[in-house]
């Protein structure tokens, strides 16, 4: 058997997220299953490097799945681009290694989140960044920020109040940059659960804003749930990478 | 009475254009001055600086109404932002001098046609761009992009057969450049008939494309609609600014 690579880019906005739901048409998962599904005339089953949420996007999202057709991967691009809806884009199609698994190989991720800083309008980006008015403060957001680098239990920061498993993460790197009226927070890390990077930048955003203060973020590993950040809205986050 | 000065930008992809049209609301004219009517209690009827196409966007489109009410700008620009869709926006809201004519007085525009000269996938830009996926001959369209400059007739490039007025324009420049993976043009004149900017980007385009010698471009001056190339898509153009 076959096994391909997919580099996928998603605006993310109309869909339930990446991952297939039972009687589901509108996530991307399904789009893209049934795409190849149709394309490859045998039942296809994608295993993407992680889920997104519900109306977060993907720049460089990557899947991988196993056929028997012989079909060339070029064709199988122009197939795709052809039979996808135009908010879900191929990079390219790969042939790769037997053993090769988006998800379990994979190492590191890349999330951005983007924020309109500004009360000018945000029309042509407006799906793409959530809009703060307030002017943040970009140095304590910094200050606040490189606490979050390291190994730490992130359980305040765990969405499902029923996740059992460990809530240790390790966080390389978490960059702050203000760019034309836009803060930029970058988050790379070897995983990261459910919500935690939106709800790390709620924290951010309090921060930002004068309502909590950098120094308390320590205090926050090991905490429960209501002691962090608000889930910042889904729609200025990206996956912007995933490491092999 | 007051008049007052508004400077907009809206996505124009769900939009018939800025021009109200009878018995319809979905144009951008007809969203604001239905906003404004019922902010400032009385009738307005705004003059923009010109109309743009069904699809077009704009960046800096410019527009004045006069006014008795006596509501300060701030508060004018505060209301029409909680009651305009998101798609479009207003940069600002401002006093201005009793002749100023927004049409009358505009001395010149520039707009910019966004081509996105990859075969990648361009889900994110994808409502404000048009897709050329064949290499572009960058040095050709220059070429032929300086013969457009100047005062010429343009009647091979206006898209209306029963325009009866001068189809004499005057461009002071037009600018080919190449930004990754983009082509930008941009064109700064006195004024655009009907449609001559996107047939000017379809003449551009079939040059890049190899199909339409640049130095043919002096042939077309005072030539049939049908010498000059293509419409180009509206969603790839945008009014980025008015010149007062």
């Amino acid at each position: 058997m076959r096994n391909i690579r997919l580099d996928i880019c998603y605006d993310g906005s109309r869909y339930r997220g990446w991952q297939r739901l039972p009687g589901k048409d509108d996530t991307i998962q399904a789009k893209l299953e049934n795409a190849l599904t149709r394309i490859l005339g045998e039942n296809i089953e994608i295993s993407g490097s992680g889920r997104t949420d519900a109306g977060v996007h993907a720049q460089g999202q990557v899947a991988n799945f196993h056929c028997n057709s012989d079909m060339p991967c070029d064709q199988i691009l122009r197939e795709l681009r052809k039979f996808l809806p135009e908010d879900i884009g191929i990079h390219s199609v790969k042939e790769c290694a037997e053993r090769f698994h988006a998800r379990l190989n994979a190492r590191e991720k890349t999330y951005l989140y983007r924020i309109w800083n500004s009360d000018a309008p945000c029309v042509f980006q407006r799906k793409f960044v959530t809009q703060v008015p307030e002017q943040l403060d970009l140095a304590a957001m910094t200050r606040a920020a490189r606490y979050l680098e390291g190994e730490h239990d992130f359980s305040a920061f765990c969405g499902n109040p029923k996740f059992k498993k460990s809530t240790v993460r390790t966080i390389r790197s978490v960059r702050v940059f203000g760019t034309a009226g836009e803060v930029h927070l970058e988050f790379t890390g070897d995983g990261f659960i459910q919500h935690q990077v939106r709800i790390m930048v709620g924290t951010l955003l309090e921060v930002g804003l004068g309502h909590r203060d950098p120094d308390s973020i320590p205090g926050l590993f090991g905490a429960k749930r209501s002691e962090a950040g608000f889930l910042a809205p889904a729609q200025g986050l990206c996956l912007q990478e995933v490491f092999y």
